[in-house]
């Protein structure tokens, strides 16, 4: 009964292996061919139509509910399903209860709608399958990658063009390298650092061959510690973990009241360790674009104080470093050449799909200190880029950003750029006016925070101290949990939310409203709708606000 | 001029907003929509004709020469091409000097063709771009991602139906997850173990938080060893670098005539550092499927012997997981069920696109030991997926293997999976027929490794000892190294070579020849082909082979 199907039902139900082997080899006939087309505008447009049209973020179910229907935990011996049932299923059932992040009203995380040419591009790169672990897997596409790496390390650091000349396709040297994301980015950022540091020297093989215990021997320390503020991103924490170093050494530094490293306190922590014997530090990481307030450290002055003191300076931009292809914001990253690594991401401000992450290195050689080889792929000498890598197996995303870098230009990308952090200004200006509102960190580049604080509670704030001020903090972070839900809840606007200490003068644990604006098709008339739906929800639970059973 | 064009040209030369914001939006016109299409047939079909036609592995050009087109820096300020353009490059330019991993004669490497529905698959996951580190940005797909692990948990495992009734969708306990590879899949495993064997105790609070140094003082040690065969794959290598245990602590054991762990040196070695105070045993590694040779280590008796010493034991399935799939080879992953850890590959003979990697524990709890958190996002007790990862964001490539499952059942993967081992058996007997080829590595899984020894040669071979027998098995190495890299240039197949130490009884260092059988359109005529192409290139070079020269 199915043999007329074989194409339209690629499934084995039949056992058949012919049937199998049309599933590894594309169609042949104009009817076989017009079905493939037709699932890809399933994809391209049931899927794109839905996610433009459903414009709320989710639809209304709650996660415990939803999860009834993912119970079963056997596989088949039969498959379950055909292609285009599954292919249905996705559109029909998986999207309308998965997240909209391509929503404009989504703007509570650094995720959003990306060009559609990236699914295209994603779509190559599958189909193409190259991995990048070595040239033998990958041949030009690992030269592409090298090219697009030189053209990021140059954006980042502008070497001189016979520095590029030279080192651009060179086998001998490393850029920098693709990382799975912003967490094996830093990972690989500090690796680095760990094992320059704690390198060979007479009877010890580094750290790498013997282990940090021998080299806290060898080198005659106790500890390294690794500085950062205390907006680094909590993959910073996990980098150090992971690396056998101990997370509680990595030691945050107070900020400023722009959320900026405390330069003085950054100074201090540097001359302590300095004079200290038993200890070293590994490294001091600036960040550029912090995850909860878009800030950015004083890049320059802390690259200036590493290279004195002799210490690695990394520099997190996973967020911001895209900001250097816009020419009227490029300044903010004023200073990031003086670092030893930079990581970026390209799943964020480059608008890739998920998952793409890089590190970037000055010096050329730095990442030497990670090589690894094998004897099957990656020999010693080899082109391959997996020899410099935390992962082995690759996907070519490489491709991707130098492809989107053609069709954009820095041009593209500087609009995007520069669309964000004006709206987040004209936002910051919109939550100023409103009385209800409270503007906790403005925006350096795309991002702020607010919180709901209307104007009985603020001047209660003003009037309290000691046990109940925190009484009345506490109360006014329980207003924020409460419209952040139920605003999510209600599907159709996203927000996220978060906590910072000592958010509001006198506040300890501040909980607030965050906005990252990285959507082109969010407009400022969109965000007032955000608002507006906050402001609906305060009034309709707290319009009856006991103020007297607040303490106010 | 261009303003006729903009769908068309989606390109942002013009500057102009509206254009920008067309790249983020779904093509609303026939004509529009209709040009869409048109690029994804051009994927699908110029780009998949291509792969398919040129049935070779790639065009003869070198590296360098290669690499001379690809040397600028600089990224334009104006986009440098339109989309229609980039396309083009890609099938026309990048393509035809990529690697054909999709030719059924290219056998040379853990790569092969894939399903055509996984690049749908992977386009449908770019499209939804959902990020699974937190239901806030994946929602039902952090759902279906618990479901897919349970499923390949209880593959593995096979524990009772109400442990996954309790477990499948409960958001204390985690099976397992997805990470971007095999590598990070075995770091996960060894960083687990790590934190489980050096926890909190009185004074201490754990490697994670204190660090290894203060780890070895709290539990009076000088080191933790790692055992695995000699067939281990390098990543364990990285791993326990990175892990800062120092790599020369991952200890390799010798290995049997068959390549599997020889079990009497295992005993002696945990003996031995059992007896040693000063010493632990992290873990012992067993492998299923070397990525050399295919071997499958004895799981059973490795996990009895770990069970016994109270020793963690990792399986690393990355390659031959999926052999649990077929009902006739299912056998000989006895023993897994065994490990506390198993790591499994997707895009190895799940068959998916690059890249994803998955491990999974036996008990629920045991990724506690490297649980992170974050105030914005995975908050203490949510069900967000991102806190026991290494990755933060994350791909929802679970939903790939997810729909791949279902539209395959285990039979279709059974059938892959029958293909290769019976095929490699075939090729094993062929190359036992033919006279200058020796088997060095039978296949167990679908890998096995032969060589060129001619007649000659063989015979002097057992004539010979000492350094006579060095310099002749230095000459046979030379050959395979020529054969190889001869065939490889020529562009129409390709075979990986690696070097295996006492591959050859009384060999030192044996250069092999290496096949791996995943493509379904591999046939044996082909691999009758292949070796026909060896032998003509033999003949070529070295008929005139001087074996008074070799010493013979």
């Amino acid at each position: 009964m199915r043999q007329g199907l074989s194409f339209e039902a690629p499934s084995v139900r039949d056992g058949d292996w012919e049937q199998m082997l049309r599933l590894f080899i594309q169609p042949d006939t104009e009817a076989d061919r017009a079905k493939l087309v037709g699932y890809m505008e399933q994809i391209l447009f049931g899927l794109q139509e839905f996610l433009h049209n459903h414009v709320g973020v989710t639809e209304e179910i709650g996660l415990k509910e939803l999860a009834l229907g993912y119970m079963d935990s056997t596989i088949c011996f039969e498959p379950e399903k055909k292609l285009p049932e599954v292919i249905s299923d996705i559109i029909d059932r998986i999207a309308p209860q998965a997240v909209n992040v391509s929503s404009p009203y989504f703007v509570g995380h650094m995720t959003s709608a990306i060009p559609f040419f990236m699914v295209l591009f994603k779509a190559i790169v599958a189909a193409l399958n190259q991995n990048v672990v070595k040239v033998e897997t990958s041949k030009v596409v690992s030269i592409v990658e090298r090219q697009v790496t030189a053209r990021l390390h140059r954006l980042v650091y502008g070497m001189e063009p016979d520095f590029y000349e030279k080192y651009v396709q060179s086998t001998d040297a490393t850029l920098g390298v693709f990382t799975e994301g912003g967490t094996a980015a830093n990972l690989t950022a500090l690796w680095v650092a760990r094992n320059r540091l704690l390198g060979p020297r007479e009877g010890f093989d580094g750290v790498e061959a013997d282990g940090l215990a021998e080299a806290y021997r060898a080198y005659d320390i106790d500890r390294c510690v690794i500085l950062v503020s205390r907006r680094g991103h909590y993959s910073m924490r996990k980098a150090v973990g992971v690396l056998g170093l101990g997370n509680r050494n990595l030691v945050t530094i107070d900020v400023d009241g722009e959320n900026r490293i405390c330069l003085p306190a950054l100074r201090r922590k540097i001359a302590e360790y300095k004079a200290d014997p038993r200890t070293r530090i590994l490294a001091v990481v600036g960040i550029a674009g912090a995850t909860e307030t878009g800030t950015v450290d004083p890049l320059r002055k802390m690259g200036e104080l590493c290279r004195e003191a002799g210490i690695h300076f990394h520099v997190d931009a996973a967020w911001g470093g895209p900001t250097l292809m816009s020419d009227r914001y490029r300044h903010l990253m004023d200073g990031i050449e003086l670092a030893d690594s930079v990581t970026i991401d390209g799943h964020k401000q480059f608008y890739m799909p998920m998952t793409c992450g890089m590190v970037y290195f000055r010096d050329p050689f730095h990442l030497d200190a990670i090589s690894y080889h094998a004897n099957y792929i990656i020999r010693r000498g080899s082109v391959d880029l997996g020899i410099k890598t935390l992962a082995g197996t690759r996907e070519a995303n490489s491709l991707i950003l130098d492809s989107a870098i053609k069709v954009m230009g820095r041009k593209g990308y500087g609009m995007l750029i520069d669309h964000g952090i004006d709206l987040a200004r004209k936002l910051a200006e919109e939550i100023r006016k409103r009385d209800n509102l409270q503007l906790v960190t403005a925006p350096e580049l795309n991002i702020l925070t607010y919180r709901f604080c209307p104007t009985p509670l603020k001047e209660a704030l003003l009037r309290s101290c000691g046990a109940e001020r925190t009484r009345l903090n506490e109360k006014i972070n329980d207003i924020n949990i409460n419209i952040q839900r139920i605003q999510r809840e209600s599907g159709k606007s996203f927000v996220s939310r978060t906590a910072i200490d000592k958010g509001v003068p006198g506040g300890g644990e501040t909980v607030v409203l965050r906005v990252v604006l990285m959507n082109p098709l969010t407009s400022l008339s969109i965000l007032k709708e955000i608002l507006d739906e906050q402001e609906a929800i305060y009034r309709e639970y707290y319009s009856s606000l006991d103020l007297q059973g607040t303490g106010v």
